[in-house]
């Protein structure tokens, strides 16, 4: 994985935002995306402040993958669920006021009325010793995924909400359910787990060549014989998201699939690749002043929003207008899935779209 | 108990709003009271709406115990934690409205973090059964307790807090600690354990006669021989809030506690005393008017904050000011404190006086 960039953070992956950007690139539709400060504020136990420090650091580096403004609602929960963004929207939209009308906390009341205290334990493992703020937080994460939360977006408008955060679990980037992961875990408490947009190209180097699996085989006889195994091939399968060129990507299979590619050619492309990556990311937040996250986390509507697309992915539920939302972390997306699966409310497995 | 007004809403008890309103008055100090909807549409199942709808009862018969708008703020928890509050905050008071940013979210998530489950299982004897809403409740009822949940009423002012809801418990009525209720305990579920204000004369007095458990003797006999037991006697000890003639009090302590007066005209009296309080309480109610209400719930600073006088009973933090929050139930209060000893947050035992 390729997190963005400040480690302590815990932001969306880079990965993560770039395929959303091109979702909505793509498709023209609305995205919002939740800053979990508070979350980060009871798990990791930083101080409010410093969550909402670095809140705002991570709103950069989002800005930095290149969103459409005029799309795009980014919203840290301390704000948007606390109020202080209602004010924003009062100077913004007086009208929209009281359709605004504390709308997310309602939903997480009703989220929260749907879901047991065994239920969350069964799917995220809470002891008794863990603080309530563990157990009462699943509900914050869940309602982004109802348009209703974000009545200055949506209005009363019933549309579909689609959370692309879960890539590896998502059909919309495999047609099989693929573990991209394969041995390489990402994990905040190792910094070798995962690439940082803040790390050098000597870092990123390091960490790939070390730490990422391959689907090589262990002698170069044997992968002259067999030929790598691409199913469980991380530096493989990044390429194929941050290789764009197709043609070159293609290549690559063949010769790699086959017998004529070594892994450590292979690598050598990926940190080619993410190197690129991660200096055209530095530059582009080095840009990000503090009024473009201003302009990103006001509440406010956006305009034209009546042009938004069917994704095809949706198209079970015909003529039904889409949303994406993300900032529900990779784990957590099984897990409200889960939650959506243990409970009755027909509502929430209608919404949640992965 | 006299409960307020609409059974459903499960309000503060008359009681204690009369009660409430007498610290007002005597000390002249600013008041908040919780109204819970949350918790309410989380405990009885019943819709967000309808919820709304019956705070904004529970407002009017607060309203009507008569206490001084220009220091007492009401809110319900739907609009002050989810926000639509802070409009209102915006159009009264510009300049204060960064002050106001999700204050009261940010000490749910203060609070959320110091406790764990077992401690709330310990305190509130939740199951695994029971939603995640009761388990994170606790906190939102919690941190009216802190000033720093109404930057417009305190700003960063560290004032001292006082609950008084827990009368039976409070050092403030009575010297030892009495339990007030007897055998007589309230229960939302039971329609006899508690006088309403909707209540109708027969029904008051057909209550206390049948319900209200008395201190005096099992026989008329006994009865003039032994006196009555002022100390579990229920109708007794209401009279000692609800009888204005201190002079008539003392002359029925005398005349009950010795052998000269029987249960019977005890009751009588209190059935007498509690027909003129609902009856006065139901013709102020009926003079509540919206625009009252909206006084009282505006998030606005009080005029003369700076007034706020020392009570006697925080003399111990010499020089601490002191504002009233109400809204936190009878049990909850003893939960609360019980909170208190259990966590290691030390502000939370200096701020609650109980």
């Amino acid at each position: 994985m390729v997190e963005l960039i400040h480690q302590h953070t815990d932001s969306m992956l880079a990965l993560q935002g770039y395929f959303i950007r091109y979702l909505q690139d793509a498709f023209k539709v609305p995205l919002v995306i939740q800053l979990t400060d508070d979350e980060k504020c009871m798990w990791k136990n930083l101080s409010v402040e410093e969550r909402q420090r670095l809140a705002r650091e991570n709103a950069k580096d989002i800005v930095a993958c290149g969103f459409d403004v005029s799309k795009t609602f980014i919203f840290s929960d301390f704000d948007y669920v606390g109020g202080r963004s209602w004010v924003q929207a009062v100077e913004a939209v007086e009208t929209a006021s009281d359709r605004n009308a504390s709308a997310f906390y309602k939903n997480m009341v009703r989220v929260a009325k749907c879901v047991t205290y065994n239920k969350v334990v069964g799917i995220f493992g809470f002891t008794g010793e863990d603080h309530i703020g563990k157990v009462s937080f699943p509900p914050v994460q869940a309602v982004p995924s109802f348009p209703s939360s974000f009545p200055h977006l949506f209005g009363n408008d019933n549309i579909r909400c689609l959370i692309p955060c879960a890539i590896d679990q998502c059909p919309l980037v495999f047609t099989k359910r693929t573990n991209i992961r394969g041995e390489w875990k990402m994990s905040a408490n190792d910094p070798n787990s995962a690439i940082y947009v803040t790390d050098s190209a000597k870092e990123i180097k390091n960490k790939i060549n070390r730490y990422a699996f391959s689907g090589g085989q262990d002698s170069i006889e044997k992968h002259r014989k067999y030929g790598a195994n691409l199913e469980v091939d991380i530096p493989f399968k990044y390429l194929g998201f941050f290789l764009d060129d197709d043609k070159e990507l293609d290549h690559i299979r063949e010769e790699y699939g086959s017998v004529r590619m070594l892994t450590g050619e292979i690598k050598k492309r990926r940190v080619e690749v993410l190197t690129d990556l991660v200096e055209r990311h530095r530059r582009a937040r080095a840009a990000v002043t503090d009024e473009m996250v201003d302009a990103f986390m006001a509440v406010r509507p956006f305009p034209n929003i009546l042009l938004l697309v069917n994704l095809c992915y949706v198209c079970k539920n015909n003529g039904k207008k889409v949303y994406l939302t993300s900032g529900i972390h990779f784990s957590a997306v099984h897990k409200l899935a889960a939650i959506t699966r243990c409970t009755s409310w027909g509502m929430l497995k209608n919404v949640i779209a992965v």
